[in-house]
């Protein structure tokens, strides 16, 4: 479609002039794979409302609007407020609760189309209250647990009596369920037992809240790894990935992207080889965060993006070791290094800005401007 | 000794009118933390060089520097240049690699005493030739490995010959050597054999040094856990722990401290409990970091300071389970909970400011000044 232009302020600098630990994002692949995912979502007729944990940034939210995305996904009240610069159309995946947080989220812009997913009658009651002071309207999806056991109501009698209390709730309204299928990945095959039970238990539902007089108009599905299977559930008309922008290592080995779709990597130095079999990088875990891989084998915290066979098997907090049993590659202090991180979201958290390149170009700085929780 | 007096800027506030997550510290115990520390190396004639990693504060490190530290330690560019705000002798306990990095650094303040440690004849190099450019002395301190293998040359010689360098690149000088005693751990009863060859590899070194000419000035060890055993070992000057003003979870798991002792937590929200056996709060990943327990068993990645019972088992990034099974105790949604958490010095690295509480009372908000990479 189109290629993602940040601003070009940083043009002359190449990789070897940054310090760090920093985050790069390599933009000829950012730009493929916001293609790919609205691509997907066009042809099926799904509607698209990224999650923007991922990026936190609106100028990547702006290039997601700007593919159709219909509305934009956030977690936190910082997200919201950023990305209500951006797109009138927030749904806030998470329920919304304490006195200052829900007086912070009731404040903003009044254009801004406001729904919240939530799970239980305390949460309905609260926002409810907050809503009716601020005089706002807000649309409410029940969240039910499809077989994550994470959050969520847990029968479809429950999310009846959920829907019920809200649409007697004004200046509430039900606008339909969501649901987060996080346990279901792209490639393992006995996970075809969970999509299809996914279909059951979604299908009974939408048909209890339908026979009601609640049939949701939003049944939203969500994650990286599943909304590329979305399509094949009946009754699904959203999906909420966020990972898709720039992907992880757990993206690649689970089957939902390629190696060459991963679009985000921490630029390390090598700052010692004095330990034998092993060299050590300036990204620790304050640089790489300590996720394992997710649902997929795989040993270590990342991985070298051009020698994937390189892991980061140990950390501290500001040290990793690469483990370099499996390759005849000996690094000299100073070398730099891009790793690919497990899980790309905790790490964009761990960064105020990215730097975006093409090769060892950098061709561009940008904010995380959603990161924190300050207002 | 005196008591932790932050600016009052909060003190109307309670805990209920905080938004959550966020990190709190109980300024009680800072104050009996950063007291017996200083008091212990007074106590011992160590110097005490506090790492400033943990809490990445100036305010605190000025408690930590009134108290009688000699100086401070840091890891990052950032640290180094709010701390020259606190103190005129820092230790940069990490080799300086990288063009921009070792530009950056020269320009600290000249009246700051700089330190670096470092395990590398190309790190020698590249410290000597910016030191050079910017006419500026800066002391080396060559880093050991007495066990850990993480860094440190490997054995006395290597030390010897890096020290010789190091005395023949002026404008640098050798001030002595460093070691990180991360794999000793306090109560284990195995790892007494672990300090008797650190007494004798220290005692070896020592001598070897001295023969050579380059007697050790400072002999620096390390880590909160490793620093009440420093004493025991003929030779070590100083010490540089960090943990020691919060602790966290593992600390109090190996017997470095009491639970009483855990001056930080992350204040958190229960926001579902529809699934049944658990209850979900607000502090994910993104708020508690994903650390293990480190060198004591323990499972889950953080428990409640006021029941300690009650661990959280599993994490999505701003989704903490919390496991009910050994627990008679029920929240309910809405209900605040604290969290000590496994490994403070990563969750402080997630916040940009700390609440300075006692009891449910807010008295104070301070940045987490050193946090991230900007210059």
């Amino acid at each position: 479609m189109r290629a993602f232009r940040p601003d070009l302020t940083d043009r002359s600098r190449q990789l070897q002039d940054l310090e760090t630990p920093c985050a790069l994002v390599d933009l000829d692949r950012l730009s493929t794979n916001l293609d790919a995912m609205a691509s997907y979502t066009i042809l099926h007729g799904l509607a698209l409302r990224p999650h923007v944990k991922t990026h936190k940034s609106p100028r990547i939210a702006a290039e997601q609007v700007q593919r159709g995305a219909v509305g934009l996904t956030c977690a936190t009240p910082r997200e919201l407020e950023v990305m209500a610069e951006v797109s009138n159309d927030l749904l806030l995946a998470y329920p919304l609760l304490g006195a200052a947080k829900l007086a912070r989220v009731m404040q903003l812009p009044r254009e801004v189309r406001l729904t919240v997913g939530l799970d239980s009658m305390i949460a309905v009651d609260a926002l409810a209250t907050a809503a009716r002071a601020a005089d706002r309207d807000v649309r409410v999806l029940i969240e039910v647990d499809m077989g994550m056991h994470r959050v969520g109501v847990q029968s479809a009698e429950e999310a009846l009596a959920l829907a019920m209390l809200v649409r007697a709730s004004a200046p509430l309204s039900f606008g339909g369920i969501m649901f987060y299928p996080g346990h279901i990945r792209e490639h393992v095959d006995e996970q075809h037992g969970a999509l299809d039970r996914l279909r059951d238990d979604l299908g009974h539902l939408i048909t209890l809240l339908g026979d009601a007089g609640l049939p949701p108009t939003i049944v939203s599905g969500g994650s990286t790894p599943a909304a590329w299977r979305m399509h094949e559930v009946k009754g699904v008309t959203e999906v909420r990935p966020g990972t898709y922008v720039y992907n992880d290592r757990t993206t690649a080995a689970i089957g939902a992207c390629g190696w060459d779709d991963c679009a985000f990597t921490v630029l390390g130095t090598v700052v010692s080889t004095a330990v034998p079999g092993q060299a050590v990088v300036d990204c620790g875990s304050k640089a790489l965060g300590r996720e394992p891989m997710r649902g997929t084998p795989g040993e270590g915290f990342g991985a070298l993006l051009d020698r994937p066979e390189v892991v980061v098997s140990r950390m501290s907090e500001e040290h990793g070791i690469l483990d370099l049993s499996a390759t005849d590659w000996r690094p000299r202090v100073g070398d730099q290094v891009r790793i690919v991180p497990n899980h790309v979201c905790v790490v964009v958290h761990l960064n105020d800005t990215i730097h975006g390149v093409r090769g060892d170009q950098v061709e561009s700085l940008w904010p995380v401007a959603a990161r924190g929780r300050a207002p």
